[in-house]
């Protein structure tokens, strides 16, 4: 903990700047968002951080079926032995897998419940499913006719965590995985890269957040990919976010798993495969990206609640009016449409302080707060405070010219979240082409504190070496090697090596 | 096996009347709802199959919301002490559990992958959340105004199963379960049902499934719970299917978790809970309770799709025509609203013959096909097959007539579904009074078989021992006690016992 605020100016202690991790979890905790279970690494996601992934779930779900992806469900237990099929797939999971070794339980001499019935075969609890859908995919794939074959599930997995952290980094998290069959490399590449361009219109369109995509170096592949492509969010302590993956996996897996097809030719041939998935990761990575000193800030398109209204009754006998002048107005809010569907308000009616409800309401990040009090109801004006403008600001509608304006204002809180976003992106990123800049950019002090730099643009020669010693340097991965490039670059010198380097990376701190 | 149909007639070999289990089987892969997968017990949902888990969520979840519950995602895993602090849930649910003890895969000598890392405390994968949502709890109540907490959480489950059916009873399966806090009993019962209320209405509006609701004797109770109260569907076999239940948890929960609240005299109290859940199971009820010797029979509300538009396209001059014709016809039955949502459709346009298309349809039971072919176009006339009506039936409209009478139709459809399902119940249902009709209901041969009987509505004195006995004799339970009784009958005589009894229970053979 660091240190408190007497004013109390803002919501949440620490503020960003003194103490960021620490401002996350409170942020989390003042939210209501979620919390960590006894099961160490499992978080129990409350109402309102599960409000914002079924917020997540629905759009995405409805983009990725426009795409013609149909849903399915899997089991949750993969035998050891599919696991073991893809070489490099088991290798880079077995360290994290829960492992189910019995069926039953059985009262001990002790008179507690020990593990009873002991399984021929353990199973594994998914951390991914290619290897159990990929079973199912060599029984359903017969011929070309049968491609492409397009499907992706909601689902928990299992990964077992060292160092958990709510949302980022949990032993059980929730995500969707599309998992694809296609009758030639360029069409199963092609899946890949067309669902990153998925993730990235949702994530900026919907999100309000900016991200980086390209490609992760062989280093940073998914075990069993022939190549990753990744989405790369900064967030305000300038590290990154790996926001969601999709994986051209190449034959690796149709040859682990038997998956072949008859070609138009008559010939038998091994499919194409291509895997992706985003997660409650998301989650995090909006707080960490859009949250403020006060708490979270909500883009309104994810905002489970895009408008609050408080009724402030100090005297009993204004109490009817006033809720019902509040009720009057969320019907109507209740009918316009944004962004392709109708506005989400609620009235607070609990009865307790105005000032109460309405800090709840901030470090929730609703975007609109509308109070209604006697002289509300007498001037017939209405006060409308924006959670992305300081706490102060306040502007004044009429009744008719709140409700024609909405959608405007709506859009408008957006596109700033939106902006805010970009903004930082740009202005803690930098092309880097010496050593010593590079070393001082993730090293330098700032405030007794080591500082987390932000996304360095350098020439890397491709060498493991050089990522090797960098990581143990400075603590950073190469993030992407980022499909944008600028034209006029026709490549440079790695600082590192001195060799030459066709195109720049992207250097950053990652969670 | 049974016997073939040498004519194909029907879709589905063996028909109910041959052999139900196997034909519920065969209507599954018809329609290709799912399949088994390697690991035992557990299905492979599919795409057809999880459409219809997604109605069947977004409806109820609908529901559940606008009664006042939020939704939640509580951790997959529970420490094993949490489930022992229940004596009699432990008892109930300690010989299905599946038990994760290791957190790590390791190459051993033989080359192969062995489960390493062994945890302190075995974790078990839910059978239910009772217990780790009940710890929880404990910390989030402290005073009445916390109560009533009414949270719902969609999520998979483990029990394992050792004699698996898909849908019906599987090892993983997919559910909802509500749970919620409350400050008196009283409360606490209403709650649980008034759920049973919001299950019923489901079920019948949404469904088309006549349901019987009621109390479950203390045999039949689920686990910890004071009260267990059910809903019943008689299948086409005449056997029950036990499709939602809601418990009446009194004190036994908040007592084994230390769930306790500040009531309004300043006094400490243990709470009261109810947990309910409905799970895919409802998926096949829905195949056994509504399909014929074609397949599966949707009703239209809970139909991934309501209408399906088959071109027929013989000459390749006339492709585009046909074409266009079809898509305009969905673009406007798109426009139509039914049950609350603008209607589905979907144009067919692989090139495949028309019988087999047309087929594939029937056996996933969409409730309306349209034919449009070369001569459709030419007479304006569509050409319109209900999946309720016999094969041959077809039924003629103009473009603009059927658009008009489209929501008509399926609701005619819908009532149609619902009202053959409810006449069966009733022609299967039976007041038997003596031991001798009810041995014969429930033991008489037809075809050379044993029949499955029906529901036997009969006194029973409310012992155990009769209960024991029916089962072991007919294998049969009593499925409820039903809530609507005549309100003439003062009771009557156990046949079994010859004791006086107060009410008829429901007697039946079971999924």
């Amino acid at each position: 903990m660091s240190s408190m605020n007497p004013k109390r100016e803002y919501a949440i202690s620490p503020r960003r700047s003194e103490d960021f991790p620490e401002w996350y979890q409170q942020v989390i905790a003042a939210a209501d968002l979620a919390e960590n279970s006894e099961v160490r690494g499992c978080m129990i996601i409350k109402p309102w951080g599960y409000a914002l992934w079924e917020r997540i779930q629905k759009e995405l779900d409805l983009r990725i079926k426009k795409t013609g992806h149909k849903n399915v469900y899997f089991p949750l237990f993969i035998p050891l032995e599919y696991l073991q099929k893809e070489a490099e797939h088991v290798e880079g999971f077995a360290k994290e897998c829960a492992v189910v070794t019995h069926h039953r339980l059985e009262k001990g001499v002790d008179g507690k419940l020990h593990p009873a019935s002991p399984l021929t075969e353990p199973l594994v609890i998914r951390p991914t499913s290619e290897t159990i859908i990929g079973a199912a995919f060599s029984r359903w794939i017969q011929s070309y006719r049968d491609l492409p074959l397009l499907i992706n599930q909601w689902a928990n997995v299992v990964r077992w965590e060292m160092r958990p952290r709510l949302f980022l980094r949990t032993t059980e998290f929730l995500w969707q995985e599309g998992h694809t069959v296609h009758a030639s490399p360029e069409e199963a590449r092609q899946e890949a890269l067309s669902i990153v361009n998925l993730y990235e219109e949702f994530m900026r369109g919907y999100l309000a957040l900016p991200v980086i995509v390209g490609e992760k170096p062989e280093s940073e592949r998914f075990p069993g990919a022939d190549n990753t492509y990744t989405l790369e969010a900064m967030v305000q302590d300038r590290k990154a976010v790996q926001v969601g993956t999709s994986h051209f996996l190449g034959q690796n897996f149709s040859k682990a798993n038997n998956i072949r097809f008859l070609d138009k030719e008559g010939k038998m041939q091994f499919a194409w495969t291509s895997s992706w998935g985003v997660s409650t990761r998301l989650i995090g990575t909006l707080i960490m990206a859009h949250g403020d000193d006060n708490g979270l800030v909500l883009p309104p398109t994810v905002s489970p609640l895009q408008v609050v209204i408080l009724p402030l009754v100090k005297k009993e006998e204004d109490k009817t009016k006033i809720l019902d002048f509040a009720q009057r107005l969320a019907g109507e809010i209740e009918k316009i449409d944004f962004a392709g569907e109708k506005l989400r308000v609620e009235v607070d009616k609990r009865e307790m302080g105005g000032g109460v409800k309405s800090w709840e309401w901030i470090k929730k990040g609703v975007p609109l707060r509308v109070e209604i009090g006697p002289q509300e109801i007498s001037s017939r004006l209405l006060t409308v405070k924006r959670r992305d403008k300081e706490l102060k600001e306040r502007e004044q509608f009429t009744f008719e010219g709140f409700l024609e304006r909405l959608p405007a204002l709506l859009a408008d809180i957006q596109k700033g979240i939106y902006a805010r976003a970009e903004n930082f992106l740009h202005d803690n990123s930098r092309f880097i082409d010496s050593k010593e800049e590079f070393y001082a950019f993730f090293s330098s002090q700032e405030q007794g504190k080591e500082t987390t730099g932000g996304f360095a643009y350098t020439y890397w020669d491709g060498s493991r070496e050089t990522e090797e010693k960098l990581k143990e340097d400075l603590k950073i991965t190469i993030r992407c090697i980022p499909f944008k490039q600028d034209k006029e670059d026709k490549g440079g010198i790695c600082p590192f090596s001195g060799n030459p380097s066709q195109q720049r990376v992207v250097f950053a701190k990652a969670y």
